[in-house]
């Protein structure tokens, strides 16, 4: 095994405020999952985070996930227990222990809630997910493009609830596992996608758990310096400045257990007279400037505070905020034909072609 | 084991009308049912229908059940395959064989799917059921009410797609399994409560699949006869007769994965006056004359064609039908407090106390 590094419970607010830059928006609230994180490594010792190279090719690898909306999700904080159970079920299922942990989705509440099962279950952490950042189902993730199969998966709710799902094709694990998660309320923890060593290998996108500790700490020792941290965070992503602006309007709605809306933002310095647009499902989908595309998914929209630098999600937006859109390229995987069938703007219900930044 | 009868291809005819008729409107068109278990009988041989008392207590006794919107069910006719699946995915989890086969609805097509189960998974059929009727959700069996869960249950859909559900309650199991069978398309079939013999003696609706037997009998041999079929349906069943009238509006739309509606009929004879509304929810549930509530659920409301005795679903009401609606009690078990709080008029809605027919 290859380790990184130990990761402490004081090492997870770098990593909740990188996960919400990579959340996009979405991903849900990463306090929720910091909390929960620093709750089991405060009980159960601090986690190993490790280098999938060095995994052996027949391990068995799960990631492990928090479903639903994140308007829902900050509201419903998950009990103890049903953290280790939906993980416990799935390794009975596939009749051997579980070598590894693995983040299915590096953004929002889903960057810290693999600490938390990791240093329950007394397992490492893989340094990487399965997204590069924040997608809103669970046939998004670049196993899918490498064939792996979403089932079987185990899906727990907080009342002591739980599902075995198996299913035809990762769409349809999406749709049943959607439909379970709405009637529980609308967010639920589960645990899917076993893998062994080789697949996750060739499928996991590299380092994103350590990129969203070195943005946190970015942001956090620019702002201790007095220096510009928009400017570092920027500089760190190789990102694009789109906008600076206040929000004029925000629309959202709970769709199909989907955060769902689009927030304008009117143009402040070199953009005073300029409108930015930008829409969402649960994540940050396009920006359009003045009725122009600039960005779609799978490339990464994040709005971040323009004095602190600091990500602001969809349901923190309010009017009058004064915020900074960048954006910022996604992984290569995505950038295939097979990546951008399954989460580019077509799929999402916009007549647009996907144009890499 | 105390073997009954062996039932073969061609008694089913009179299974399935007799399972219509305590179907009370709902439960799906038992042709359905009638052809899947004519299939498997011809292929596997009869089916050995047994008294539940002969079981041993430490028996494994399962249901199994088609779940859905009837509507729905009749359109969409589940293969050969996933009958057996669930099946045996449930055997598999309990870890030892099964012993007996149970029908968890004497009513609809569930009248006679356990048939197609039993005939292909080579196991007795036990004479009876755990509601003596149709019902629209599946927490409403006797079962309940003497405390068994209805999980581990496994549903399998027509497409390959399968879930194991484990719950804190039989009313859970109800929201997560229809959440996933609207998912699924509308229908679903399923294996659930799993039971000892014990248990099952203290539940079962007793001989309720002899009873479908000889209603369909009745009624084919007193029309061979050129009898009255509704004097000799009324005359087994110990039934009142409600109403002779016309089908003069019908409404009805599939709603939360459940036909609702109501009928209206208007009076021919002794009651040419009169009008009489029934409402439904997959189940025939009040019916109510000039304003006056005659019965309400559990009791079993049925409306026959006034020249065959033939019944008729809710489904198959069309305006102008010329149409009898009799009512017989249901079995004392739903007459006690907790059976009232499970199927009784209040659960529906209404704002009725129940009155025993």
């Amino acid at each position: 095994m290859k380790i990184i590094r130990q990761v402490q419970a004081h090492d997870l607010d770098d990593i909740a405020t990188g996960g919400a830059v990579l959340g996009t928006g979405g991903g849900g609230d990463p306090y929720v999952g910091k909390l929960m994180a620093r709750e089991a490594i405060r009980k159960h010792g601090p986690v190993t985070l490790v280098d999938v190279e060095g995994m052996a090719d027949d391990a068995l690898i799960v990631p492990a996930c928090m479903m639903g909306a994140p308007t829902v999700m900050t509201e419903k904080l998950p009990q103890g227990d049903e953290l280790l159970n939906a993980f416990n079920q799935l390794q009975r299922l596939m009749g051997r222990p579980i070598d590894a942990v693995l983040c299915g989705e590096a953004g929002g509440v889903n960057s810290t809630i693999p600490f938390a099962i990791a240093a329950a279950a007394g397992l490492p952490l893989i340094d990487g997910d399965g997204m590069g950042r924040a997608f809103p189902e669970l046939q998004m993730e670049t196993f899918t493009l490498h064939g792996v199969s979403a089932t079987p998966m185990v899906l727990c709710d907080d009342k002591g609830n739980s599902l075995v799902l198996d299913t035809v094709s990762n769409a349809w694990t999406e749709r049943l596992a959607r439909a379970a998660t709405i009637e529980m309320g609308g967010s639920a923890l589960l645990t899917f996608y076993p893998m062994s060593g080789a697949q996750a290998k060739k499928a996991v996108v590299r380092g994103t758990l350590s990129l969203c500790a070195r943005i946190g700490r970015t942001l956090r020792e620019t702002r201790a310096a007095h220096g510009d941290p928009v400017a570092a965070l920027v500089g760190l992503l190789g990102a694009q400045l789109l906008f600076h602006g206040r929000v004029q309007d925000i629309e959202r709605r709970t769709e199909g257990g989907f955060a769902r809306g689009r927030a304008v933002f009117g143009g402040l310095d070199d953009w005073k007279d300029s409108t930015l647009r930008i829409d969402f499902q649960n994540e940050f989908l396009i920006a359009e400037r003045d009725g122009e595309v600039l960005v779609t998914t799978p490339d990464l929209i994040s709005v971040i505070e323009d004095d602190t630098g600091m990500p602001v999600t969809t349901d923190s937006l309010r009017y009058g905020q004064r915020l900074i859109a960048i954006a910022f390229p996604c992984d290569p995987q995505w950038r295939t034909p097979e990546g951008i069938a399954l989460v580019g703007p077509r799929y999402f219900g916009y007549d647009l072609d996907y144009r890499a930044l």
